[in-house]
């Protein structure tokens, strides 16, 4: 018979044991003077090097859109045409409900906030800044910048779960159909950062025909990994705005996408999809803060792509250098972790993200041990409303920006040190 | 003896003449079926010619700065410090003082105020928007763009006089010393929008220097035309961060410029200079919205220009193809108008207008009879708060954009415009 593997049904004298060696690989850790960073979302060297012949683009001579707009001089809060056709197909959004925009969403989900705030939206009674509390859920654990907006802008969060298909529709329906304070949700709905969850047909369904309290409830629809697979096939982008409207509820989601993981993620271009409505009330602010966004870098990037086929065959080349790192990640924590029972992850098909549970009350433990071996992992409780995990057991592993052999031994540091996180917890325990 | 021809001073005989000359006038230009726009400040495709090496930079293999930073990913909040160092110069402003960020400054203006309204700036006792009014002082004629970010957010604007060295230190030093509400000043040091003023040192140091109610008072000093004279001399960009901080009141200028009106008027860069506690306080709240500006297009424009001289020898020639245009402005007025003494007009010595005072009670009618004729001049009152002309009497003529031979086709019909208008009215009140 083997030896006692699982940590959790060992006596104290296989914990001793199994300290004493994982303490011994911690000390080698330690010795190898490591500076490694997974944590980040930031696509890798290689991976822009593939948006290289953006550098000279559009190229001299080369400054105008298909409809004869000069696209170096101003105008146009819209964006180019072509490049809202090229998007709006993947994204499955009209390309006239569909805007292109600057080099971030965050931006543009940071100003949808804003101005809901000063003005309210085309549903809102009065500004939500005038409200004596304005709630949004967030299917946690999410992305903190998502996060990070509400708790600047005082908007109170309330947690509520995701599993692999999307977040827990009964919860969400029972919270904003009885709480009119309720005026928003974040979702992710491909490949969710960090738990790699594809929101399913249903669960979109539900998102969208759910009576809210909030007339002027909103879905902040963050699609940022729309064609970003680790696998051949692409999950769909589900037509989260033809389902509003035919719900009866054309106004609720705000669609964001951007190219920031396709092209160049400070230099690339971002999208606003959402009804006519919603998109005649932002234009009336942005008008007032722009005169239009930089359209020669979208004319770069229509030049570029050339069409959506372009796009796809592009995203190709991005799985090609991802997909390995993200086998490996799943290869490591397999061999490492698998036999100990005391940590499980996600093992997703697309996005930048695996997300990491390790033994209750041991993540921010696991990641003090990392740093002080060299190895940065997100801080703990950052995947969770004002940073706090409930459990203290969420660490969101961000493997695209290393190399695959600092992926690999980054992710054979973090086993060990998840190891000896659990280790001293359940000696402390006994 | 020449005939009379001040139309003040003429008899209804004369006047009737001179109604049937210009109404003959008129009818010719409406036959002429004019489509000509001198409305917004717009660089003409000749202008944006000059920058179109842009075009094909940074160029293959080319995105890292300096300082060894990938251009191409995420971050740096702050712009590129290459730069921040040539505009550093340019603005008269430390380049540790100088954000480099998107594509454009009215970007900037807005936030801050949305960031003023939304958590008060430093030396605020409390967000704005918890204030029961918040005013701001508007030199007028002004920036339509700058009364429109007031107009929406609901900040109470206050005109005050602005003469050929600024605006009226006395009044605005005796309202902002007096009245806590005014938080907030529009400035355009430097060939004023639209009349062409530029600041004395005097003026720019009674504006730091003077007591005002409100400790969070700021100068929204939009240097926009900062290095665009119409002559060979440059005015001096006034050190006025300096002179803020000598006089004791570091905090009180936010410094706007941009690439708008230099390179590509839609994919420029833009600046914003400030005190080291004021542009903490902006990162803290921008670190919300953005992972950083566009620094590919930072990059661009560095490898363009080289220095601060580059600048300087580009602007020389956008002066080559605008000093024409405003010069034929002039003689057209000159001609026209000289005689009949019914309006005044500035002769700038840079930047993009001319501002046109027509006879009191008649610049409507006049920017009418334009229209009517195919010639678009911005819309009456433009240059005012809530756009609002006391007088009735000023008009924006921008002649960037026109050709030489559309400049002189619309000068033209806007000086039979103005004639026919002022002897209406003339002969309406005898």
């Amino acid at each position: 018979m083997p030896a006692q593997t699982q940590l959790g049904l060992m006596n104290r004298d296989e914990l001793v044991a199994e300290r004493t060696e994982q303490q011994t690989n911690y000390d080698a850790l330690k010795a190898r003077g490591l500076t490694l960073d997974l944590t980040r979302g930031k696509p890798s060297p290689e991976q822009l090097d593939l948006a290289n012949e953006l550098l000279s683009l559009p190229g001299d001579g080369n400054f105008t859109d298909a409809s004869g707009t000069d696209c170096r001089n101003y105008g146009g809060l819209t964006g180019l045409p072509e490049l809202r056709e090229i998007f709006g197909e993947l994204l499955n959004v009209p390309a006239s409900n569909l805007y292109a925009a600057g080099n971030a969403s965050l931006e543009l989900m940071h100003d949808l906030v804003v101005y809901s705030l000063l003005h309210g939206n085309p549903d809102s009674p009065r500004p939500w800044s005038a409200e004596p509390v304005v709630r949004f859920l967030c299917p946690s654990p999410g992305y903190d910048r998502h996060f990070a907006i509400c708790e600047r802008m005082g908007i109170e969060m309330i947690p509520v779960g995701i599993g692999p298909d999307g977040p827990d529709v009964r919860e969400i329906a029972q919270l904003a159909g009885s709480d009119p304070t309720i005026k928003g949700m974040w979702a992710v709905p491909n490949y969710s950062n960090p738990t790699g969850a594809v929101f399913s047909e249903d669960v979109v369904r539900a998102l969208v025909d759910m009576p809210t309290a909030a007339p002027d409830f909103r879905l902040f629809w963050d699609n940022a990994y729309a064609v970003h697979p680790l696998i051949e096939d692409f999950a769909p982008s589900i037509d989260v705005l033809g389902l509003a409207r035919d719900a009866g509820n054309p106004n609720r989601p705000f669609v964001f996408a951007s190219t920031s993981k396709i092209t160049f993620a400070g230099a690339g271009v971002s999208f606003l999809g959402s009804s006519t409505d919603n998109l005649d009330w932002y234009t009336k602010h942005l008008a007032i803060r722009s005169i239009g966004p930089d359209k020669l870098n979208q004319l770069r990037h229509v030049r570029f792509f050339g069409d959506a086929d372009g796009v796809r065959a592009h995203m190709a080349k991005h799985r090609d250098i991802l997909a390995p790192k993200f086998a490996l990640v799943q290869q490591i924590l397999d061999d490492r972790l698998g036999a100990s029972k005391v940590a499980s992850w996600t093992d997703p098909k697309g996005g930048y993200f695996v997300s990491l549970d390790v033994m209750d009350g041991t993540a921010a433990r696991t990641i003090a041990l990392a740093k002080d071996a060299g190895i940065a992992l997100t801080a703990a409780g950052s995947a969770f409303p004002y940073k706090k995990d409930p459990d203290d057991r969420n660490i969101r592993l961000a493997p695209s920006f290393p190399s695959l052999d600092e992926v690999e031994a980054s992710m054979d540091g973090v086993a060990t040190c998840v190891l000896l996180a659990a280790t001293e917890k359940l000696l402390a325990e006994q």
